[in-house]
């Protein structure tokens, strides 16, 4: 247990020692165990976006075991995914990476304007797999989110009853924003604020950009002169928005990208204060080795 | 105990002696305890209006053990807040400072004609925190008002067996009324009876104007001759409506604005009868030292 | 115990002894006791109709205490209100009068084309406050009237099994019907049956005109020569429509009016063989010596 | 216990002895008793048309007494009816007559296309009075259809546990149909089939005309040359499909009808290998020795 | 128990005892008893399609005791109905075969052009009637898909903790999708994909087609260059695409062919690696004989 992790758990005072024990878990698994930071493999794109799309470039992916060996080979936080994807590894691999129970999900067959996600797993489901923990997507600003919202309560209430972790995707979509909208700096920060209101552990958002989107914030940030300039300054702005950095928040890559573009994200990450990257596409699309190393890397970054 | 506050229990007559501890509990903190008038420290903004319009300008108040702290040395008789919020200071600040969570919220990041919230805490939440109160908002006026009357009812009914104080934001909006309306004298008694019908201990307000909205509610204002010129005799209307004054009332102020409009406006609530404030933005958007003058001279007022 | 009690008594077999000791203190109490015959008081205009509206005229009756005080001044048979206004009184008058708690209630902040209302209490609620009796609204002709007699058998079942009575206000509405047509003589006789069919111990209409809403009712009427020329008829045609007179089954008079019209319906009322009458504005919105001798002018009336 | 009544008990298998003992209360009591044949009484008019077009032209049924009084001196199977109408008699005619209650209901003051009906009754008020069986409708046809299936799937699998009989009157509505094709022939068949899959122990359906509604029943029936010209036909086609003839189905008649007119439906019936007759308008809008001669003289066909 | 029985066992590693004892009942019964393959019987067409289409060629399939008779006489793998269909039989057919309670359906009476389907049974039930498998269908691209998807996990949850196991019929329809589009080779893969990560135990999914239906995925197959010429490539890519072969798939074959067109089907089934078929119409809808002569056909092909 290193002072940083104690630090961490400090900040959870509401949370029963159960909910602590699996957060120690998270935070001293792998490679940065230890560090405060974390490196997340999640893999729910075969759900969202069908199997050729996220598969078929490297069709070892296909099988669900390739994703757990890819997480424990590479030294990863945890891995989080789909119901389905757990049951088809949990036995094989208990005790070897913390899983995460992705517990809502969507496909992208029928694409809305306002989205929203189905309850696809549940606590008692990621007890029954090991799981540290359970991960629940939001869409702030579709019209379908005070519902969403309110079915992360009741599962985030439980989740803290049963000693696990809550892990929020807090992903800004719907027919208030534009799509520039959806990372712009304002509505990141903002979803990272709900997420961390409404009760996450731990807060997934994508990385911002300089861009404003409303008006009413947009004032706010030219009064107080919020810098925003660079990729650094913006995760700062995030961290601090996310209870002035008494939250974990990571952020997530995105599409495919080169191995530069990664390490560049990691280290205005790190550089800001963020915690840490989910990285999906960027490691599974990869061949297996390719990944490890490249996951390596970005760990390198987050150790320095 | 002062004999003010057994006259305001008195009122309480078929509610539990847990809830009366409770409510006993708020009258009798803070610099006003014992008066039977109540300062409250509210902070929900971070989650209705967005991070950066609400902590850029003082960026201490990102951090959510910042409010605790403010309500505990201005002397405040509570601090209202969002689950999250409350979940990273409970323990810290346990026993300090009475708290209600506040149970439902919303964003702004969708903005609808017809708002609802969504319900983001619990009674068993409030119990876990060590909470005196929990907190709801109704929106009168709006399509979806008969549910939040609903769930009103489900949450205030636990809350009561729990011992809990039930405090009601009864804020009228909606495609039914126009902005002016939403503070009308006759929308905003109206809105103060609702939430006392619906079992409210403590009701929360905005002040009202002395417009008045409705057609059937104007011949009665007009039959009746209420007085309604001075802001004084406006709340005195409110006070009224509200039980003859036996259930308690309190008003918030609304956008931050110059000290001696806020204090202008506490001193016409006490002339009117009013039970005390509601202070957020004009408390946590200032310094704190700033801030904390300006609440101890409205406690003043109060106490004077 | 007179014998006309134990008669009314008999029509109830299948209730429990419970529901029936109810049911007798309703219909012992008050000046008309054993009579057979009720008079209640029923306040819930704050809720349905706003505060100034209904009280602003008599201003003593924004108390909640007024009305308890003036039910059992004029030897009402019961006082009916919405849980706020009833937890206000109910220990400080506990045992003086029968209670029932109006069970759902709505605003008319926003009026809509079809009416519902919201759950507003609970039989767990009228137990905790020492009631007799459940009062539920239902709106047939609205397009939410199947939602409400559902949510009316969810609670009307509860309370049965809890020995309460339970008393349904029927009050035709919605797209489907004419102003003229809610207090047309056939949709009176409809709705006082649907409630009788849903299984109410007392069944609460409007006074019905002559006039006739649906076609197919007009020529069932017309072939059997229904009498429909006097009130009372009319009233004993509702009577007959409500089990042949084997349910109870009062009348209510509605906006504010001369004590001369309200004693002939009254007189209409039991020449037709109704039950008696439930007076609301007619009572509180009068100074309270004159509602109380006008209040016992109309059970005069009744015990005649 | 007769050979026919034992033989078709030997079709519900899978049921409880306690549903078994209820099935063979109806099967074996009344003039029909025994012969595998149903006549059963259902008043739920007063609820789905209102009270004058159902009851003034025989005012005595008004009262609730009167169909207990004739369907036991009828010597029907069974009487059916809404919660109200079974509460104001199960008491005094206990144990003379099998009754079902009649658990979902609906109103004519407001006509949809896509008709719903309420839930007004459940299993436990069955118990409570008495009952053999629940009765519920479904609309088949209609866009409420799935909420309807779903909701007698709980009630029915609720019904089994507690030993009752589920007993399905499928009736086809809405805007995918005719006003035809609500008794089409394919509609009837389909219409019972489904009831069946649904898991009814007795089935009730209209009689069919020789009217096909859906092309692609046409064909089929085209293909199959399924004899459809004499309502016999018809009702075999019917008995057929309803797990050809392993479930109970009985058909009711309509609107007030010429005694002869209603006869020769029975004989077409009992031809058809139907297993009765519900028969309602035409029994109790009769003058009650009129109705009981009718009823006699349907089940001596029926007996024949 | 074979090798291969225990093999597939072992992708299960997450289930319990007594799922898998129930998933080696269906894969170790019949002829096909061992070797890992399966032909299952599903006759839920009299209530999807309605009786006369389904079963007016084949008058013998009215009666609900046939389909027992064929799958047992033909020795399928397991029998898969409604409630209604399994409650007529299994108890006179009690361990003859494996049942599967197909537990929502929809029938044809009003097309919707979002399908969605209705909940007729449930886990209790299927236990009731000794079932050793739970069947729901999907309809992925439909706007009802997340309800759906809702409730199949609550259906799931419950199945496994009671030691069924999951099958889940995976449907693509609904407005996002053109009617060639149901059947693509990307949206087929796309729905085995949704319905293994829902956490299936045995997938069914439409034999696909060479077509390619959204534009995102067809960048994905081009690029991967995906064999899907014949039959048995793209029965390969589907079974790649259920988590490599991991997950149980077999494919249904649809309206009634020809006896070479369904066995030259099966044969690229087999080549393609799935796990065998489901012959509702192309069994049932031939006489019985001829039926069991092709079934057997099939089987051979899969045991060869």
């Amino acid at each position: 247990m290193t002072d940083r992790v104690r630090e961490i758990l400090s900040w959870y005072g509401s949370d029963s020692p159960g909910t602590l024990t699996n957060l120690a878990r998270l935070l001293r698994h792998g490679r940065l165990g230890g560090t405060g930071r974390l490196v997340i493999l999640p893999v729910d794109q075969g759900f969202e976006h069908g199997p050729a799309r996220s598969f078929s470039g490297n069709p070892a992916a296909y099988d669900p075991r390739y994703h757990f060996r890819l997480a424990i080979e590479a030294g990863c936080s945890a891995y989080a995914a789909p119901l389905g994807f757990l049951e088809a590894g949990a036995r094989e691999f208990a005790g070897e990476i913390p899983l995460i129970l992705k517990a809502n999900n969507r496909d992208s067959l029928l694409e809305e304007k306002d989205p929203a996600q189905a309850l696809t797993g549940s606590v008692e489901e990621a007890l029954r797999l090991g799981c540290v923990a359970i991960g629940y997507t939001i869409y702030p600003g579709s019209s379908h989110r005070l519902e969403m919202y309110e079915e992360l309560r009741a599962v985030a209430e439980e989740a803290k009853r049963a000693g696990l972790v809550v892990v929020v995707w807090s992903y800004p979509r719907g027919q208030a924003l534009s799509k520039e909208g959806e990372t712009a700096l304002d509505v990141v920060a903002y979803a990272a604020q709900i997420a961390a209101q409404l009760g996450a552990h731990l807060v997934k958002v994508k990385l911002p950009s300089a861009h404003l989107e409303q008006e009413s914030a947009k004032k706010a940030y030219e009064a107080a002169k919020v810098p925003k300039d660079s990729l650094a300054d913006r995760v700062r702005h995030v961290v601090e928005a996310t209870f002035s950095g008494r939250r974990i928040v990571i952020f997530s890559g995105g599409a495919k990208n080169a191995d530069d573009a990664v390490l560049a994200e990691a280290k205005a990450i790190r550089e800001g204060g963020g915690f840490g990257s989910i990285i999906g596409r960027n490691s599974f699309q990869r061949p297996k080795a390719d990944a490890i190393a490249l996951l390596r890397r970005i760990m390198d970054v987050y150790a320095a």
